[in-house]
């Protein structure tokens, strides 16, 4: 199982955003649009074992997370402008349960979680709920290992020994949009993740890093190297 | 210099396609507009020394090519509709060049090419003409070492291998869209690429094997091995 979290500073909360313009009124929807996208989609194929959470810390109502979960998702297509419609479509839902909280058409919509309180089904395996980083790294580190990828990170040949021996295991893999994680987010990172890495000489969009990441996985499971 | 050559089998070549679907009014021009983007941008920044050709060969007036040159790159957003609006701008403008030829203002934006004829600069760094996808390759192979792109390929530690000795010449890597390449274009590919390499187990989207390269020949610069 391979577990992304990336946090997007900006990205808007409600009102939803324009799909003509996900980077300038989406607060960087584009760069989780496209964290989306490659942590889930083949060439021709879907990956299953993947779960990608963004969280939303833009205006006007943060925090906010949607939870992309690999084995439910309906509807994720490769270009960004449509997964920018899904995580819009789950904003307008949730908000519309807000505002309406007695209209019984969301009960069946809504999933208790222990930790992240109600989520809402806003599409087959999307869910969103008012959760903020600190919940959601606490409810990734219950069942799985936590990787903070960052610059100042130790080098990828680091990363490739440590994934030999945990590649096989629950891995979660966490990631900022374009702006550095706050002096906060380090605490929490810090309190919850064991390993900080960074995969390379240049500074990496997030998507990218997702991609040499599940590159990486892939050439460990391929060459079945035991732990 | 890292240059990347990305056939576009069904991409639209005149009229051109719709901002907002990219994939089906352009015929999968989002993979070339996501192709484009992760080979130049980083994080914070750009890559200059790289070059990338998109061979579109879809309706109504085939072939076309459009080469985006690093070093006088201009207007090139992250986000994948506004690189599809450069490509979609230079399809408009090379058009309205061919329908009025006598017209004075097109002049001073030709550029004769040995290889590939006149070229017209539709914006800074972006360059279309009617070359297709023989002289393209022709063109690259006269300064610099080709190297094919496909899951039959050999694999990762090989390609690590032979870049070990190659990292620092000008290398031009081949990749498809969604399709696979047709036999006339192997053959293409056979009469001057040198290498033909597969990046792991997984069938990846051309702008995660591109991604994938860039990291490679990163760490590779970084450690700076000679050959």
């Amino acid at each position: 199982m391979r577990n992304f979290i990336i946090v997007g500073h900006r990205a808007v909360t409600y009102p939803p955003f324009s799909l003509n313009d996900l980077p300038g009124t989406g607060g960087r929807v584009d760069i989780l649009a496209r964290s989306i996208n490659v942590a889930f989609l083949l060439s021709h194929g879907m990956r299953e074992g993947v779960e990608v959470t963004t969280v939303l810390l833009g205006p006007e109502d943060p925090p906010k997370n949607i939870r992309f979960i690999g084995t439910e998702l309906k509807y994720l297509n490769p270009d960004e402008r449509s997964t920018g419609a899904l995580s819009r479509n789950a904003l307008i839902k949730y908000n519309t349960m807000k505002t309406n909280p007695e209209k019984k058409q969301f009960e069946r919509s809504l999933v208790q979680n222990d930790i992240l309180g109600n989520e809402l089904r806003s599409s087959p395996g999307v869910y969103i709920s008012n959760s903020g980083f600190a919940e959601i790294l606490r409810y990734y580190s219950e069942h799985s290992i936590l990787v903070c990828l960052i610059e100042k990170g130790s080098d990828l040949s680091n990363l490739t020994e440590q994934l030999k021996n945990n590649y096989k295991q629950n891995l979660t893999f966490i990631l900022s949009d374009d702006k550095d994680f706050t002096a906060e987010e380090e605490d929490l990172i810090n309190k919850y993740s064991k390993f900080s890495l960074s995969l390379g000489p240049q500074t990496l969009h997030s998507d990218h890093c997702i991609i040499l990441i599940h590159n990486i996985l892939d050439n460990l499971e391929i060459k079945n190297i035991k732990p």
